[in-house]
C-alpha cells in the first residue's frame, strides 16, 4: 500500500500547521477583542489555542506580529473585496462588510485597542500599515473594474476613492462616537460612488 | 477719580481671567504634543503656565477636561470655519486647514495621542465627543450655505459630507500611515463636493 506524502509531517494543506495558525489567530483575535492590545499576553493566546508558547513565538516573535498576523486573518474574512457588477453596489457592499465588522460593539473595541496601540507602538504601526497597504491594494479592484467597465476614468485614484469610503465610518469609530449603521454606509457608497463617477478623481 | 470697574477683580474679559486660561490651556497643548496624554500631568501644565495647580483644577477638574478645552480652544483656532462662497472651494478650505493640522509631525502626534487615549479613556472618549459633535454643528453651515445657494439639496447630509471629508484624512493618520497632503485635501474636496452635488445624498 503506497504511503499517502501529504500524511507525512505537518505542512500539508489542510493539516495540523494550518488548524494551529487558525486557532493560535483566532484565540489572539478573541484576546484582543476582550482584554485590549495593552493587556494581550502572548502565552494566554497559546493556553486558549491549546498549543506550546513557543510554537507560537516561532512563528510570530513578537506580539505586534501576532496582533496584527490575526487583524489581518480576520478581515480577510469578514472584509472580502466584493464582486457585484456595479461601482456603486461594490462599494456599497464594501461600506456594508466594514460597518458591521466595526460597528458591533466587539468589532469597534477590537478595532479601536489596534487603532489606539498603533499610536503608541511603532512596531505595530509598522505593522497595521503593512495591513493597511494591503487591504487598499486589494480594495483597488472594485475601482479597476469600474474603469474596465467604462464607469470610471482610466486615472481614477483607487487608494483616495476607498479612503475616502471608509473614511466617515471610522471617523465615528475613533471621534465622533456617532454610529456606525448599514443606511451610513450605503450614504457613504452613495457619495463616494457619484463623486468619482462625476470625474473629480 | 471714578474707579473702572472693570479692573476690579479678575474677570473682565481681556484680563486675568482671559490670560490664565489661555496660557493653561496653551501649556495643555504643548504638553500633550510633547509626551502624549497618559504622560500629561496637570501639575507640569500648571508649572509651564506659571499658574498653581488649584487655579487649574477649580476650572478643570479632571484631565480629561482639561485637554478636550485645550483642543477645542486649539481647533478653533487652527480650524476656522470657511466661507469662500462655493461648496467646493469651502470644503477645500476644511480640508486643508484639517490636512495642515493633522499632517505635521507635531500635528499628528498631538492627534493619534488624543485618539488613542479616547480608545482606552471613557472619560476623554465622552468629552471628545462632545468636541466633535460641536465641530460638525459648526461645519454644517457649509452645507447649509451651499443650500441657500441653491448647490445642494434642501436634504443634503451635512454631517456625512463632514465626515466623508475629512474621513481619508483621519484614515491616513489613524490607520494606513499614508502622507497627509494638500493634493489629497483637495481631491478629498472635489472627490466629496461633486457627490454631494450629484443628489445622492
Amino acid at each position: 500500500m503506497p504511503i499517502d506524502d501529504r500524511r507525512v509531517g505537518d505542512k500539508r494543506p489542510g493539516g495540523r500547521a494550518t488548524r494551529v495558525r487558525t486557532d493560535v489567530l483566532r484565540a489572539a483575535a478573541e484576546l484582543l477583542e476582550e482584554v485590549g492590545y495593552d493587556q494581550v499576553a502572548v502565552e494566554d493566546v497559546a493556553t486558549r489555542a491549546d498549543v506550546h508558547k513557543t510554537t507560537v513565538y516561532r512563528r510570530w516573535p513578537t506580539k505586534a506580529e501576532l496582533i496584527a498576523a490575526a487583524v489581518t486573518e480576520h478581515s480577510a474574512e469578514a472584509v472580502p473585496i466584493p464582486d457585484t457588477g456595479s461601482l456603486e453596489s461594490d462599494l456599497q457592499a464594501l461600506a456594508r462588510e466594514v460597518a458591521a465588522n466595526i460597528g458591533t460593539e466587539s468589532g469597534g473595541r477590537r478595532s479601536r485597542s489596534i487603532a489606539a496601540a498603533s499610536a503608541i507602538s511603532d512596531e505595530l504601526a509598522e505593522r497595521m500599515y503593512g495591513f493597511w497597504a494591503d487591504r487598499l491594494g486589494q480594495s483597488a479592484a472594485v475601482v479597476q473594474r469600474a474603469i474596465d467597465r467604462g464607469e470610471l476614468a482610466t486615472n481614477a485614484d483607487a487608494n483616495l476613492i476607498i479612503e475616502t469610503l471608509i473614511g466617515p465610518l471610522w471617523v465615528r469609530l475613533l471621534l465622533t462616537g456617532e454610529p456606525i449603521t448599514e443606511t451610513l454606509a450605503d450614504r457613504a457608497a452613495a457619495l463616494v460612488a457619484a463623486g468619482a463617477k462625476a470625474g473629480s478623481v
